[in-house]
């Protein structure tokens, strides 16, 4: 006897593989076209610079030089190659380097340097040279100046350079073999300084970030300008297994002019502190810093992204920091001194003997200059050798919150970068942007002590690794543009646009998105102005402001079920309320909760979630589409 | 219009969430029915102790001790309730602890002490005490001495102890805050001896086991038995963040009797490593020994299970030493001092200086005995001052093959224990049983330098941690017994006769297991006797001489379709190879694969794996009975 089932079954996995402990939303390739720059047999997209001003972005690839249009990259307005010579490359190739890559040249550093000209150096074949690009022309001006303490060597060595009122700061290596760490100063005016070669300094660095961080004007110390170096190194004041790597932060001062006979074109303020990316609760422990951007407000924030050489089966973790913190460290902190121990072993601890006057590693500030110190060159010995002998700090920089602001598993964060937005309740809220090595974007907003992931975009679906991050927030329409080996792209901060209905569009809790009540569609705030009493935003996800929707009371008409095959990963899934509607087209039943609020269900990352839904009668059951419309 | 789909489907997840790396079983509850002890009202079933030679096994639960069947844990024989007295009860309640909980006596020490006495040890309410348990009456003697150094206070607190020769020798704490760690041994004629109450001996311990290894009858050093402990303690030696863990092993020596002066009732032969068990190509550091088992052969091996306190997203891992290589750091290894630097600070390095002789922490063996030092107690002072004051070695304890034997992901391993059974092909194998915090059984076995586990017993279905493990190996009926909080569960070491097939039974790859032709069954080897030429095993899991199937070709007279939904977790699955076999009931399609073996797929740990399988017409598909039968 043949037997029926009338049964249909759709088994589909929700968007974005659910939600990661807060509702958020995957942006594919399909949904978002973004912008891409990409040309062909050029590598090494590493180096981008923006000028917004004119809105240009300038990238930097593997022997040549880019200039696009930063509102929409795909369309080229310059290029200029910079090619090793074919004596070069071989040179290069005879040392054992490989011929088809490492002997190219990869251009490392791209920084403005006066207006119709950029400064710019390139690895070139492991001899790195830098030059001058001028704008109006696209041409190198062909000064080849050797790029040493610059630029790396190698292309597959760490650097961080930033240039400073026309002064480049850099943190590379110094040697063909790149075993010779450096933070150095070029300067056209000032004297050319660089870290002493010596294990307390540097050691095995891996350089992530540099930027400047501004004295205020009239400051009652009469501070100087300061330039902090990021970069994980082997911890020297730690005894473990095996070598504990480090996080960092280094600084010195910009008026540094080295000292007259100790420390003589070395930095005379050179000073250096762990920094700590911890979960308490749980010991994770997160000691590689992978980027830092420096949010520049009043009170500047340094923001880090960071992974675990120990233990590590894939977790990342974002951890703040307030530059008060930093230079409570650095300017009252203790130092560390090493001492030798039965005749073989150096050891670190805490410095407790009578610290020089002035304090070494201090910038010339008022306290140097009320006793007579105009310039670093005339500090005194003793402060010299201090700082020459302790640049490192006993106490460490604390992250706000003495916890992580955010621990991802199964992932590794790669940069970040962050912007601040104005939301309609009057916060200024920072979002991160946090880029992975898979080619995923992460858009994550600050909530009181929290920080959550509202949004995912796949930036490259080839699951790239992403090198480099840059942001523009000059205008309304702000972009963020990710260069990975083989292309730049380029998206908006935000898709407001894409969520077609009031609750999807407050769900989201992107501080960038409002309901337009007159517009009837989710828009950017940033491009709408005096429209307030039209837009609806709440940011605790909230919808209840929206329009009314119409829902209809549960049972319906004809039997529904959920059941959810996965119930052990969340067992309210069971339960979870649904509400039936009618269609007005009577053959089809919609499965579709009152709320997207209610989909908010903590699932596990990863863990797709299938949702069985089984219709009997004549109804044919189209749950897919109703869940996500 | 009703639209009618004619369709079956069957979603489920294939058994044991299919194979995690290698096939593994998985036996649930329902399949073997597992033989279980429980008392009402009783709780703390932690002690577990075995007679093999009269097929008892004793167990301490909180305030009774019980003496069941070995072969049949269920039978209880006797019974001696070992209750806290109201005074003391009262007494300790007002101290602060729980009068329901903690103020209760919970038997931590289990020994023999002679054919017709059980030593025994309780927290009696924070003032343990010691006893005799006469074994004919079941009565306790009601001696009541002192059990402090002998048995914790805190039934929280770590412990363990071994009977050596009539002493006890036990790792515990000896105060009522569990402060004061201790390694001591109480003796009817030997001298009492403990260790110094000093960082450097124990920091903070958690005790972990305890046994002892004989020294080779006429051995050429005239060498001493010795006890090793292990246990995890706060390293003095590395310097890290905050407080780091450390795996360790120390031995004494059964001859000791402390010094004269120096070390007076003190060991004279106490000496601790530590135990490596990293992961190095991945970096994972197993910091936490939980337990270990000591499988005594001609040359001993340790096996010990591992966790992490560093990063611990939940890993375990198994490693293993010899004890060759533990006796080379502690008679020829460095030793570590501490020295103070800049006078406040202790920091361990290595001794470099001259070591005295006899050798510091070693046994009274010839070369001692050539010096005319004949016991502990006329050592010269030179040799036992070092010794206390250098407990520590500097050499650790590196695990054979110098990495982990097994890493497993999402686990917590609790305890260990191995057999050693010698299969048909002559080799003999460690079989490795290890208990998780969810109540779950590994057997893993030993092919060259990995391990595999081959299957999973739940022991408690309520996934309640394993507490105790035991072994019992006596005979060819070998059982293990796991105590938890609420009963003790015994579990033969085989399932041997739950394979119905011969393939099922070769894929296990069960050294226990093996295909008797001549029955027709899968039987349990150590049962069997002299009928080597009927019995098929093959350990590769190589099935091919199992006796042929009847597979029937495909295609089958109706159309059978196997996709899929989590072919990304395992592309083969998709294009897994299936024989479709008719039934002599035609209204039943029997999808089955040839040979279990096909079905040993690689997919991952934990992914649950989905087969749909659509049949059209009027037959009904029952695979997961065919699959599975």
């Amino acid at each position: 006897m043949a037997v029926y089932f009338l049964s249909f079954l759709v088994c589909f996995a929700l968007r974005a593989e659910a939600f990661a402990l807060e509702p958020r939303l995957t942006w594919q390739e399909s949904e978002i076209s973004l912008t891409r720059f990409q040309v062909q047999d050029v590598y090494n997209y590493s180096t981008l610079l923006l000028s917004d001003d004119n809105n240009v972005l300038y990238i930097g690839a593997r022997e040549v030089i880019f200039a696009v249009n930063s509102q929409n990259i795909s369309e080229k307005k310059q290029e200029a190659y910079w090619k090793v010579t074919e004596v070069k490359n071989e040179e290069c190739s005879r040392k054992g380097k490989s011929k088809q890559t490492e002997c190219l040249n990869y251009i490392r550093v791209l920084q403005p340097f006066n207006e119709s000209a950029l400064f710019v150096c390139g690895t070139n074949a492991f001899q790195p040279v830098c030059d001058i690009l001028e704008l109006n022309s696209f041409k190198l001006a062909g000064k080849n100046e050797d790029g040493r303490g610059r630029c790396p060597f190698d292309p597959a060595q760490s650097y961080t350079s930033v240039m400073v009122d026309g002064d480049l700061y850099s943190g590379t290596s110094f040697t063909f073999l790149g075993s010779e760490p450096i933070i150095c100063r070029n300067s056209q005016h000032l004297s050319y300084l660089r870290t002493e070669y010596a294990v307390p300094w540097l050691n095995e660095p891996r350089f992530v970030h540099a930027d400047v961080i501004r004295a205020p004007e009239n400051n009652p110390d009469g501070d100087d300008d300061k330039v902090y170096f990021f970069f994980t190194e082997v911890s020297v004041e730690y005894e473990f297994f095996n070598k504990l790597l480090i996080p960092r932060i280094a600084r010195v001062c910009k008026s540094d002019q080295g000292g007259l006979r100790t420390l003589q074109k070395k930095w005379t303020t050179f000073l250096k502190a762990r920094m700590i990316c911890h979960s308490p609760e749980n010991n994770l422990i997160f000691n590689v810093v992978n980027d830092v951007f420096i949010l520049k407000l009043r009170e500047p924030v340094i923001y880090g992204v960071f992974t675990s050489h120990l233990n590590n089966v894939g977790m990342s973790a974002v951890c703040s920091y307030s530059l008060s913190t930093v230079e409570d460290v650095f300017t009252k902190g203790k130092y560390m001194q090493s001492a030798t121990v039965e005749q073989a072993h150096t050891k670190w601890v805490q410095f407790n003997g009578e610290i020089p006057k002035p304090r070494p590693g201090a910038c010339i500030n008022n306290e140097a200059k009320a006793m007579n110190y105009t310039s670093s060159l005339n500090l005194p010995d003793k402060t010299l050798q201090f700082v020459k002998d302790h640049p490192l700090m006993d106490d460490s920089v604390a992250p706000i919150g003495k916890r992580p602001k955010l621990v991802h598993q199964n992932v590794t964060y790669t940069q970040i970068v962050v912007d601040q937005v104005t939301a309609l309740d009057g916060n200024t809220y920072d979002v991160m942007f946090i880029s992975t090595d898979k080619g995923m974007l992460h858009k994550a907003v600050s909530h009181d002590m929290d920080m959550r992931i509202i949004e995912e975009i796949v930036l490259f679906p080839d699951h790239q690794a992403i090198q480099t991050l840059l942001l523009s927030d000059k205008q309304a329409k702000r972009y963020i543009y990710a260069g990975s080996s083989t292309e730049v792209v380029q998206t908006p901060v935000a898709f407001c646009e894409k969520l077609a209905s009031c609750a999807e569009c407050i769900l989201t809790r992107d501080p960038y998105c409002a309901w337009h009540k007159g517009k009837n569609s989710c828009v950017n705030i940033l491009a709408e102005s005096n429209t307030d009493r039209l837009l609806i935003q709440s940011l605790n996800g909230d919808s209840s402001h929206c329009p009314a929707s119409s829902p209809i009371l549960f049972p319906p008409p004809v039997t529904s079920l959920v059941s959810s095959m996965a119930s052990e990963l969340h067992p309210s899934l069971s339960s979870m309320p649904l509400e039936v509607q009618s269609s007005t087209d009577s053959d089809v039943l919609k499965l579709l909760p009152p709320f997207l609020s209610d989909q908010g269900q903590l699932v596990q990352v990863h863990a797709t979630f299938h949702l069985f839904c089984h219709g009997t009668g004549e109804y044919v059951l189209n749950s897919k589409t109703s869940l996500l419309d």
